[in-house]
C-alpha cells in the first residue's frame, strides 16, 4: 500500500507436516492483512506453491521465500523487529510508539528459541492469553493499517464480488 | 465481560486429523478475544481436552461442547447469526449496524454448505481475500469489543506477566 511500512513476517518452526495448515493460514493472513511477504525458516516447497497459487490467482505482489537463515534474516534486517508473543507488552503500550519504518514480525510455531526474546527490538502481545499466531498476526496488522488492509483491492485476475447471500466472484 | 454481547463460536466441518492444530486455534482465539464458548459440529473428545485445559489453567468461563447438530443450533439460537466468509459483505459496513444481543459466530473449515449463506442472518468479510478462519474470527472479536478483549482480565490459576524480555508468569 501506498505510504505503508513495508512489512514481512519471519515464521520460525514451521514443521511441514505437522504445521502444514497454520503455516499456510499464516501466510495468507499476512497477505490479505497487508504485508509484503514472508519469510520461513524450513525449506517447504509445496508450501510456496500454495501460496503462490494464491497470489496468481488473486493478484499483489506477494513473495514467499522458504529454508532462510532466519538468525541472519534478524541481524541484517534493516528496520524494527518484532515479535508477536503471549509473553510480550501489550499491543496498546507498543503500537503507538513504534517506529513506522521497515518491520520484521517475527512468529513462531509453539516453541521458540529463548534467544528471539532477546535478538527482537520489541516482543508484543495481543493479549497474553495464549491463543493463535494467526490471530496475533491478524490483530497486529489490522491495527497496524488502522483496519484499511481488508479494504485494499489486490488486481487479481479474479475477484470476489461481496454479496448478502451466495458466492459471488468476478474476473479481472 | 460484563455488558457485552454475548458471544458464542459454531464451528462447522471440522476434521478431527486434518484441522486438529487449526480447530485448537479457533478455540483458543475465540476465548482471548471475548467469546463465551465455542460449539464444533463434529465429536472431538480430545479437542474438548485440550481447550478446557487451558481453561483450568489460565481461567475465565469459556465452555466447548463438540459433536453439536449444527442445523438445529443455528434454528434455535436467539439472536443474530452471523456467517464469517469472505464472499459476504464487508465488516466495515456490517458492524455498525449489527445488533449487539447474542451472536453466533459460524466459521468453517474449507469447504462450507452452500444452505449456510441462507440460514445465517449475515454474511461478513473480513476483506475478501482467502486467508483464515482464525484471522476472521480474531480480528472479528477485536472490532466487536473495540479492542478492549485483549486488556481483559481471566483470574486464572497461573497469568502472564507482559515482560519487555523473556517469559514470565506467576501463580494466581
Amino acid at each position: 500500500m501506498a505510504g505503508s511500512p513495508h512489512v514481512v513476517i519471519l515464521r520460525l518452526g514451521h514443521r511441514p507436516a505437522r504445521d502444514k495448515r497454520v503455516t499456510t493460514h499464516v501466510c495468507l493472513t499476512a497477505r490479505a492483512f497487508g504485508a509484503d511477504g514472508v519469510l520461513v525458516s524450513t525449506r517447504d516447497r509445496t508450501l510456496e506453491r500454495t501460496v503462490r497459487a494464491v497470489v496468481d490467482k488473486f493478484g499483489g505482489a506477494f513473495f514467499i521465500e522458504t529454508g532462510v537463515a532466519w538468525r541472519r534474516v534478524i541481524r541484517e534486517w534493516k528496520g524494527t523487529v518484532v515479535h508477536l508473543t503471549m509473553y510480550g507488552e501489550p499491543v496498546d503500550d507498543v503500537l503507538p510508539h513504534l517506529a513506522r519504518d521497515a518491520l520484521l514480525l517475527v512468529v513462531g510455531a509453539e516453541k521458540v528459541p529463548s534467544e528471539l526474546f532477546e535478538v527482537a527490538h520489541v516482543n508484543v502481545a495481543i493479549g497474553n492469553q495464549p491463543h493463535s499466531e494467526v490471530a496475533a498476526l491478524a490483530v497486529f496488522l489490522d491495527r497496524l493499517f488502522a483496519g484499511s488492509a481488508v479494504r485494499r483491492e489486490f488486481g487479481g485476475s479474479v475477484r470476489v464480488v461481496p454479496s448478502a447471500r451466495g458466492k459471488r466472484m468476478r474476473k479481472g
